[in-house]
């Protein structure tokens, strides 16, 4: 029986359509949750998507998705760049992690370039704006698959 | 109509005047809020004034603080130097933001030398202890009334 | 009327399929031609599909893609990490830029953690092996319908 | 009379037994807990043994042990190498500080080589696995006697 | 019997209000001046207020404050980051002295991150455009009260 | 007898005033190669005037002006920054090489402040934009005449 | 009506033609100014030639430049790489600066590899000697015609 | 049968108890090894107890421990952070390997923060001073036991 | 039945005998080639000798070699130090690899120091001139013997 | 008169043959020895063939060939990386030096990857293993003929 | 017929017995003169001593000890660290050139450890406080008779 | 009564005065040492002067001088730079310690630029080849007498 698949969003991400929309877009995180929750329709998967501020809560998650989830798609935001704890919670996950994030930190300010998340996610899709979590689910539902 | 200005204190700073009082005086938080409570007398502005061991308790405030004050004055510790969640929280305000901190971080060790939420603030007050909050509390206002 | 989608493909990736199966999957680049030309179908953009060892030539097919192309999507392979000229040749294209990879460039040695490509992409997928490139077509259309 | 021993645990070790047992070994936070628990009998000193994915909670408990405790030994994990926040607190303490950790730091990736804590701790015990926690009480006790 | 505050300029404040007034705005160093001799009217303290583009002169200017002023206050300008004379002649001051800067310098180009000024100075004030000047003679009264 | 000068252009420069004419002027390298004949007029002194995207054809090229050219004026654009093996290749010469760029690289991003091609050469000249080349050929033309 | 063309020299410049003639050349800085003044001739631009060892009288006159030149012309020599000050001065100007240099930086120590002052050129002459000063004249006559 | 074990002491511990004793106590080595005798009391094991100035005598010592001792503990002192030479030696033995410290390096001077022994030890105890040799006594002897 | 023995030769290697004699010998290229078939007279291997000035072209050569030869010589002259792609192609062939220089890189300019070739590369003979052939010749018979 | 070659070999090398044979071989340095014995057969030079672990020895016996040999080959092992001295040594020589890694420095850990020994060296043989030291010898042949 | 000893003074160091002297010691730059001059006594040369806080003084003075001493001793303090201007003018000396320094750079803060002078210096004194002065008055007369 | 000065020499400066003497000079050791004894005359002092090329050595030797001399003059030669043991040796001295270097490092390579040493020497005397020894014993004598 298939397990539903987390999407787990961090930092400040709550403000997405509200915080400078010309450069984030007008979608909130409740239109991408939608949007996946959509794709994943028929699938046998459900959807567990939440968002925090929190490092610790993130870590709570993941290690929630460890038992419960078939995959794990995760925009760690800001953690991205400063969370040896989120990749020690990531590390201990034999499921799918996909990084996700709205713009392409490798075009950004130099402290965005490294990601601790990468070193345990399967693959990463960044830059596409709401698009790519649409992208991750997709990529999430052929990995599954094989 | 005028809103509150902000205060925020970061990690540890609830021991203030408890701790090392020989080098952080002996003014608590709560001798701190009094006195920017008096500066602000008479100027329309409330004053919220906090304080969170919690990275992601100071990222809410700060989104709180984002629609609901006139300022915002964040002495973030610790996190000024590893928080990049801070500094993208403080990036969507567009309300001044002073960074204030009761010692010169430059006069410390090489990892108190960076500071994340520089590059949000408008400006600087470092090194004068608890009459920093006094000069920021002032800075503020005559920011605010240009 | 829709121009082709261009995808190019940097040195040693004539080998996939070839070399190391067991890292970089069964499927040849030939086989991924014609996946991405499968969801081309219909949609009124052919497929531009190639392949070379040469930065000179990428740099010329890249120039090509500027006047004759809807999107770029590129896989530099070796040369994500060490061509300035590619980037320079990038940046004078207007229409959207997909970087992708077969394997997750962050995971692997320190001199892979820098892309001089993704200074110029709209976005990057990484780690999804062939998957990827039907990731990017999808991508592609998403934003060349905006 | 003498007050209990804290044993503070950082991020991700609630998964300690669980996650990958051939390398972290089969004890349980539990199973360290009462053997700690049992080398403490006779010596006057409780034992307060908890563990927290957050950051500000292993700061609010520090502090707590600033008063409370007749010595600390934390195994701060991921936080480790980032926390500023911990070192902070860490410093405000004159009770004797271990620090603990399961494998050895300086044998792994080069972002573990650096340990904020380290700046605090009177002394370091790392690479025994769940031995390290009664090596570290056992360090106390001689320590508090003195 | 009190002694005057002096406050001193570094290279190119002489332009100040001419250069670039859409950023460092239209007061000029002798608006400054009057508005910081304002302040300290009924204190006791003069003023001595001065510019020079020469590294050597601030120098002899430090020194003489050593001897003859009761605070300084210094906007050492570009010396800021290249001066160990300046620090040198600094250090050998027991009298308050506060770094002043009109712009942070934290949010311009990584060169001007670095003070040697800080090094010496009890305490900054930076990025308040010309206001900084009469938060930092404020605090010269309180710090010169205690 | 006088050989003739050798003027080379590295990647991407087949689309000057083609791409952004307005950062890069609307001089065509066919405009550069008019301009370059006429100060050559009467001199005795040919022109070999080309343009490569490929690091190996350059290279060849190089070789070439070795045994015959007067002089030899390179623009290696991208390759400035990243080609050891332009620089070995100019080494072998004995003739005067200028380096000529369009824009001042040291103006901007970081990695194009290192020139492999400024360890060979006699000469550089830079951000003048198409009048770097008729500047580099007048310095030549003293040079040869020496 | 037309201003002069300043042309302004950094520290032991004097000595030029004196000091390692072999190295440096036998032309005087006064041989230089008579050759600048000799392509001036005729085009209604006077010239203002001088040579300083000091970086505060540098700024002085590149602020006097500022109003009273129609382009400077400037050889920083040693300040070149130490002078953030000069940096300041140069960047209140509207009018071309040329940077130029005897001999090539980039070819020389490590140290003299980063030029605060081209952060603020409009274009670089470097390697030579003291031909580059008449380069430079007639670089700035076709730019104060555009 | 149970072999010894061997306990090495680097370069300047023969000085312990009478350098500086308020740093590093009154306890000579002489004291320790009696100490850790006393522990090894019927254990069945030998102890070996060694110091040296020269690093080859302690490679010559790790090499007789290879195939003589049943577990090393080693004191490398300043070899610790330069010595490849005892890291290889070390590398080839099959045996537990405690690195021991009685100052927590990590608190000291930068250049004792990297210790080459950390590569090859299994676990590492720092900063208690004398009581740090019985600690490692201690886990040899369940290291051994398991 | 035997395979060929495969030499690559990189950038500017076709000037050698010709360029710099007094440093690099008066061997040429087709010198070497000879001395390089008569060693391999008699043992059944053919040798395929080349040398090209494209990146590119090494590449597919490396790729021809995969499969048609029993071992692979390369001197990656500049291509050492700056060819990911070199590397890539190297890494996919399974027969032994020789890295050949005719100087020692590691005695002459940093940039020189790292070789991307190493890390594929089964050993490496550097600073025997046109001798060192010779050796990789008889090297590469010793292994493929094995 | 012809004298001997020395070949010396530093620190663990001593282990060779015993020490992860299936890495290093079964080859010990005694069966090496009588190899290199074997190429000297009727060349007129005697063989010097010794080991140490102490880099004071090593720098003995370099003396000692500086007037006693005709060429040195050496395998310093560990002190490749850490000794000044071994440099300091072998600068003093006029014999060829060759240096001689039984693996291939360059693919090892970073530490490894710089020589003291390569700057005072011929020429450097890396990765063959044994077989190496066969190489050298007949390098050393042919340059003591020349 | 001999010239005098150049003694050159950089910033600060009027404040010689004044400032700290408990750290600095109580001779004042007088006093040093004094016995330099007691040490010149009968050598047949004179002394020319001198201070300057400026950069562009000293620079001038060297110049001047260029032509008319047969020796020069600088104590550059503060601009020790940071002027090429002095390295540049010092390297136009042929005469002997001491650098000298009250306390010992390389045991204070790491901006301390470059020096600039000591590139063009013969010898270095340093940490001997006013005696210092006199070493270097002995080496430049030993120095000046060979 | 007085006690000995110890000078202790380090690797390779038993080479002296036949190693490269155009560079060294022509003085032995044994010729310093008597000009050392010839200064000592008379003093009280007696001398004691060795040399070797074992870091272990010159360890044993600093700690006698510990108890047995009034000064140490130490030139480490290449341990300078590499040993932290000699430094942790030093640091244990109460008598007055001189580094002494026949060259100057600092004008060598960057290697040569750090100093263990300085760290826990009084004084430096660097780059005055023999006579550098004579100015430090004469320096020994003052900083005794004091």
């Amino acid at each position: 029986m298939s397990k539903p698949i987390y999407v787990l969003n961090g930092p400040n991400l709550n403000l997405l359509g509200v915080r400078e929309p010309e450069i984030y877009g007008h979608d909130t995180l409740s239109d991408i949750e939608s949007r996946c929750q959509a794709l994943l329709e028929g699938t046998g998967h459900g959807l567990v998507f939440r968002q925090s501020n929190h490092e610790g809560e993130l870590v709570d998650w993941i290690q929630e998705a460890r038992v419960q989830a078939d995959a794990l798609i995760i925009n760690p935001a800001a953690y991205t760049h400063t969370s040896v704890a989120l990749y020690d919670a990531l590390k201990a996950l034999s499921i799918p992690i996909i990084e996700c994030h709205l713009s392409n930190p490798h075009a950004r300010e130099p402290f965005r370039h490294h990601s601790y998340v990468s070193l345990a996610a399967k693959g990463v899709i960044a830059g596409f704006g709401s698009i790519g979590y649409e992208l991750a689910v997709r990529a999430v539902l052929s990995l599954v698959k094989q």
